[in-house]
């Protein structure tokens, strides 16, 4: 991997050589006692994540048709999550929101260093609101910025809190940007704003609740705009931070539905919303072709 | 409502004025202009909700099948979350964690304003980790405390941490727990920690990363227990504090898988399980009927 300032990537844990040999991946519903797990994901490269399930199942057979690989049927054994495989491309959801993201992403480098991949790449192609740029631009993330507006992510360990660095590849970014030029995607670079929900977090007035004003709003989406955030989405810190520390490469893609200035529901027609969803994975897929001649 | 000391009800939004006419449910995948809200959803009493999609599906069609009523489809016409419809109860998963689950309430909060629904009753049923009582036992919530074991919710809006109290209904509360013993389900009431996230925000061992030692996992499960706390979920705070918020009467009920004090894997026969997860099932339906007379 490159691109990174700190170098310290962490081991996986200490008790796993006493314990992993009946490991089980709760979430994805299988272990190492029940599926053969070298053989069916020994031969990863890219694991692709995103929050819908049906989108991500979208994406594996998109993915099968256009390569003429074989999209495998839902490896996972439970409704956590949806788990495809195409050759060497996982495409697994997250659900939403960070903790959702987190289990996914414990179980995945589980999984990963049980099948005796070394090196995975993980890509995040997600959906987000703009702040600033027009809807249809897919932001490739410069850095990821937690709710109270640090580039950290803050996590809580026997009670205390533990902030982490949110570095994301500048050399994967840079490609994937190159790639998005060359295919006529509408790409920006820019930071993301990991907010922990998506009414008040976010400063929406659609919600139930609302005790803050629309002016609040734009001095918010503005102090954001200036400080370089671009989007709005609430994974990015978790994602960096925990790619980060495993030392795999890792890159955000995600396009805009919407320009926060400018509203806060998703009002486009359906055709038009098909097309957005579509670019994060034409920019993504088009770089791991490029990258592993298939 | 009773057994609240607070009893500031916040008002929906006073944007909705202006704005519900045309409000979508993005989460849901449907609006006001898109079905008609009052007539599918306006006899609401119960709203009862927890994390699993599928286990969702068969709560509500074993429901259906004990009280002669109809099960609807899946309401929902997003992936994101499922819905379904028995007379008077309704059933939405909310998916992991409190970002997700926070999406889940704003979303079904609204539909109850919409359907001209008053004064509906939220229950969450769950599974989860116990802290010092058996697996099998089913614990009806006294409190939520937050990660830094404080019992508030933390949400930051605008970049600021704002703290809000996490009651819950204690008249509920005590129905409940006679239904359990009326039924002979191991009923216990304890405060419940709402983590961010399944493995080292639980101090678990059996995570990707792990850079504490197993000591201090006794420690602070015994530290937990000290504080009256009996289980741990991902979600608890966040229900609290929202349902509170609106005024609308709440309880948490969750059946322990494990005892934490004795491992961090989930290890019961499946036919156990399956037992264990009906329980909450059990205790909340008997609840309801007798609540309803159906």
């Amino acid at each position: 991997m490159t691109g990174y300032v700190n170098g310290n990537v962490e081991k996986p844990n200490k008790y796993f050589d006493r314990k992993d040999k009946r490991d089980f991946l709760y979430h994805f519903g299988f272990g190492v006692d029940t599926i053969d797990i070298p053989a069916i994901f020994g031969d990863t490269k890219y694991v692709c994540t995103g929050g819908s399930p049906g989108r991500f199942k979208l994406y594996a057979e998109w993915f099968a048709k256009e390569t003429n690989i074989k999209c495998s049927e839902n490896l996972s054994r439970s409704d956590r999550f949806v788990i495809y495989k195409t050759g060497p491309v996982c495409w697994i959801n997250h659900g939403m929101g960070t903790p959702s993201l987190s289990i996914m992403l414990v179980e995945s480098f589980k999984l990963m260093h049980h099948a005796g991949v070394k090196n995975p790449t993980f890509i995040r192609l997600g959906t987000s609101g703009g702040v600033g740029v027009p809807p249809g631009t897919v932001v490739v993330s410069t850095g990821a910025v937690n709710s109270e507006l640090s580039e950290t992510y803050v996590q809580v360990i026997a009670g205390k809190r533990i902030e982490r660095p949110t570095q994301l590849d500048s050399t994967l970014r840079e490609a994937l940007c190159a790639v998005g030029k060359e295919k006529n995607i509408p790409v920006e670079t820019g930071k993301t704003l990991c907010a922990d929900d998506f009414y008040e977090g976010q400063m929406r007035l659609d919600g139930y609740f609302c005790d803050y004003e629309e002016e609040s709003k734009f001095d918010f989406l503005r102090k954001l705009n200036t400080l370089g955030v671009r989007n709005i989405e609430m994974e990015s810190t978790c994602f960096a931070s925990f790619t980060c520390r495993a030392g795999f490469a890792s890159a955000i893609v995600c396009v805009t539905l919407l320009n926060r200035m400018d509203g806060d529901q998703v009002q486009i027609p359906k055709e038009q919303y098909i097309e957005y969803e579509e670019r994060p994975f034409r920019l993504v897929t088009a770089y791991i072709r490029q990258q592993t001649g298939i």
